[in-house]
C-alpha cells in the first residue's frame, strides 16, 4: 500500500496513542510528513515479508526530549544527512527504511525519509509502543548491533557513535543529543532484510493508521469515545488486553527536561465513578507506571495512555495540562515485549521501580 | 633524528614547562612512551620540510581534563583505534603523525602512536604551548578543517564528529569526552604535507627535548636553576622574551573539574625580594593570567609557567599544592600566536578576560 496525504492525520493520532504519552507530539511530525507527501505524492509501505533477505534496511528516528522537539524543528536535510553518513560508514546504500518505535513522532518521520528518497518503509517497528532509550528495541533483543549510529542536527553537524553495546551507544548518544540542543536525527541498527523479519514487531504502522481512523470518529460512538478505541485495540494481535483504568481531572503535573528526557509525574483526581480517588503517573518521556496509593494499576512495558475524556484524542506528556479531563487507558504490550528476556531490557526494574512486571489484565481483572 | 628511550625524561620535562601548567602531567605519558620505545626501539622525528606535499599527516592528541587523565590511563589500543577510524572515514592511510600541542602529555603521545605504527612524527606542533580547546591551534588559523574528528576511549567506543566549524567540533567533542569519562584519544585536522608546512610551529619537539636537558642540570647551574632555563629559552626563535615574574609559596589553590576542564586559581605569597606581595594565577587547564592586584604580569597566549624554586622542575596545575615554593616564569608565545588574527582565537577575551593582550616583555621591561 501507499501512504498518502489524506492518511497523515489518522496515522499521527494512532501513533500518538501508542506512544504512551511519549514518542514526541506528532503535530510537528504530521506537518512535516504532509509537506513531504505534498511534494512527493506518496510513500510505499511494504510488509516485511516483501523485503528480500539480503537488502540493507535502516531504522530512522528522532532522538531527544519531546519538549525540545516541539520548538526545535528538524530541517529535513538532517534526515538525509544522518542516513547518508551511515551509508558512507557502511559503504552501502539503504534499500528500505524501518521504524524504531510506532509511538509518536517516530512513526511518521521514517515515512518522510522514505518519501524524500523514494525508498519503501517497512510496516512495523521495534517496540510496538515508544520507549525513552535506544537499547529498548526488539532489534537489540534479537542481537542486531545498534552501532554504528549516525546522528545529525539542523546545523550540518554529524556525529557517528560506535560502541560494542547498545547501552553504550545510548549513553554516548545521549550526551551528543544534549550537545546538539536536545534533539537529533539518528540512523542505527542497520540490518539485513532477514534480520528485520526475525526482529520486527510487524504491521504496527497500518495498525496505527486504523487506530487513528477509529479515534477520528470515536467522539460520536454510541458506547462513548474511549470504548470505541478499546474495541479496536481488542481486534489487534498485540493490544487485545486493554482497560479503561481511570477517569478524572489532571490536578498536578511536575515535568522537567533532564539529561535529554522529559521526566516527572502527573496526578489525576478522579470524577464520576472514580470520585475521591487519585491516580499518579510517573514518566520518563513515556508513562512508566500508574498507581493509586500503593496499588499498581499498570506498569511498563504495558502501555499507559492518557486520552481526552470527551474525544479519546491522545494527550502526550508535554501536552498534559492542569485541569484537563482525561481517561487513562492500560494496554497490553506485544507478547514479545513481555518475555523475561525482554523485561531485562525495558521492565520496571530498568526504570528504577522495585516492582515485578504484572500484566495489565492481571492487575485489572474484568 | 630518532627519539629513543633515553630521551623520554628530558622531553617530558621540557614539554611540561611549555605546557604552561596544562597539557596534562607528562608522568603517565612518559611511562607509556617508555614502554612503546622499549618495545619498538625508537621513533623517527622528521623536519616538516622532509614531508612530501601530497602525503596525509594526522595530528593526534589526548582530550579532556588532566586531573582525570592522571587516573584514567589510555590503553594504547585506543590510540590506534582513533587513527584507524579517521583513516576509514577518509578512505586513506596516514603517512605521518603530528602534534597538536607541545605542552604536556600531548607532546609525548603522538610519539607513542608513531612508534607503535612505524610512522614518522613531525617536529613541531600547532600552538608552541598548550591550550584547552580544539580550535586553538595554528592549523585552524590557517584554514585546515578540524573535522572529521575521531575520538576513542579505552572501552572500544568510537565517536566521529563532523561539523563545519572547529568551535562546533570542540563543543560536540567536549560533551563526548565527558561521556567517555573525562578523557579520550583524538585524531583531527588531518592535512596534506603542504598544509603542515604552512600551518605548523616548527621544531618545538626538539626544542622541548633541549629544554628538558637544561632543566635536568639546572639545579647545579651557577646562576640559579631558573636562570639556566631562561637562558635556554632566549636562544629559541619563539620564547626569547622570558622573565622570572615572581617567587613565593603557594598559599591557596581552588581547582575543580568542570565540563571536562580543570578550572580555578592559585595564590602565590612572595618571599625574598617579593616579600609582602601576592601573585594570583587563573587557569583553565592552562594558566591564563597572572596578576598582582590589578596589575597584569602576564596573559594568554604568552606562557605562564610555574616551576619548583629549587630545581626549576615544571609544576602542572594539578600538581600544584599548598606550601610549594615556586618560581613563576612569563614566556613569550611564538610570534605567529600573537597576531590580531591569532588573538581572536586564543587571546584574553576568548577566555573571558576583559583586557587587551600585552606582551610579557612590555608588561615586565628589563
Amino acid at each position: 500500500m501507499r501512504v498518502r496525504l489524506e492518511d497523515v492525520a489518522d496515522l499521527a493520532k494512532g501513533a500518538a496513542l501508542l506512544g504512551a504519552g511519549g514518542g514526541g507530539d506528532p503535530y510537528v511530525g504530521a506537518l512535516m510528513l504532509r509537506q513531504a507527501l505534498a511534494e512527493k505524492g506518496s510513500v510505499q509501505l511494504i510488509d516485511v515479508n516483501e523485503l528480500p533477505d539480503h537488502v540493507l534496511a535502516v531504522p530512522f528516528a528522532s532522538m531527544g526530549a519531546p519538549t525540545v522537539a516541539v520548538e526545535k524543528i528538524p530541517n529535513g536535510e538532517d534526515f538525509t544527512a544522518a542516513l547518508r553518513a551511515l551509508e558512507r560508514r557502511l559503504n552501502r546504500r539503504a534499500e528500505a527504511i524501518l521504524c524504531c518505535e510506532i509511538g509518536g513522532i517516530n512513526a511518521l518521520l521514517p515515512l518522510i525519509l522514505g518519501a524524500r528518497l523514494g525508498l519503501p518503509v517497512v510496516d512495523g517497528d521495534g517496540m510496538g509502543r515508544a520507549f525513552p532509550e535506544l537499547q529498548m528495541v526488539t532489534y537489540n533483543m534479537f542481537g542486531v548491533p545498534a552501532a554504528p549510529m549516525a546522528m545529525a542536527d539542523e546545523h550540518s553537524n554529524i556525529v557517528m557513535v560506535e560502541a560494542p553495546a547498545a547501552q553504550e551507544v545510548e549513553r554516548l548518544g545521549r550526551h551528543v543529543v544534549v550537545a546538539m540542543g536536545g534533539s537529533a536525527q539518528i540512523c542505527l541498527y542497520a540490518m539485513s532484510g532477514a534480520d528485520a523479519k526475525r526482529s520486527m514487531i510487524r504491521g504496527t504502522l497500518s495498525l496505527a493508521l486504523g487506530l487513528g481512523q477509529v479515534i477520528r470518529t470515536a467522539k460520536s460512538a454510541d458506547n462513548g469515545p474511549h470504548q470505541a478505541v478499546l474495541e479496536y485495540l481488542r481486534s489487534t494481535p498485540y493490544y487485545q488486553h486493554c482497560r479503561s483504568l481511570f477517569e478524572g481531572k489532571c490536578s498536578d503535573i511536575l515535568r522537567e527536561t533532564r539529561a535529554g528526557w522529559s521526566v516527572g509525574r502527573a496526578a489525576i483526581e478522579g470524577f464520576g465513578r472514580y470520585s475521591g480517588r487519585t491516580l499518579e503517573i510517573q514518566f520518563q518521556n513515556e508513562h512508566l507506571i500508574a498507581r493509586e496509593g500503593a496499588q499498581i494499576r499498570a506498569v511498563v512495558p504495558d502501555l499507559i495512555t492518557v486520552v481526552d475524556a470527551a474525544t479519546a484524542e491522545p494527550i502526550t506528556v508535554e501536552g498534559l495540562k492542569y485541569g484537563q479531563r482525561v481517561c487513562v487507558l492500560g494496554i497490553s504490550a506485544a507478547p514479545i515485549m513481555r518475555s523475561a528476556e525482554a523485561l531485562a531490557v525495558w521492565g520496571p526494574k530498568v526504570f528504577g521501580f522495585d516492582v515485578p512486571f504484572t500484566p495489565v489484565e492481571v492487575l485489572n481483572p474484568e
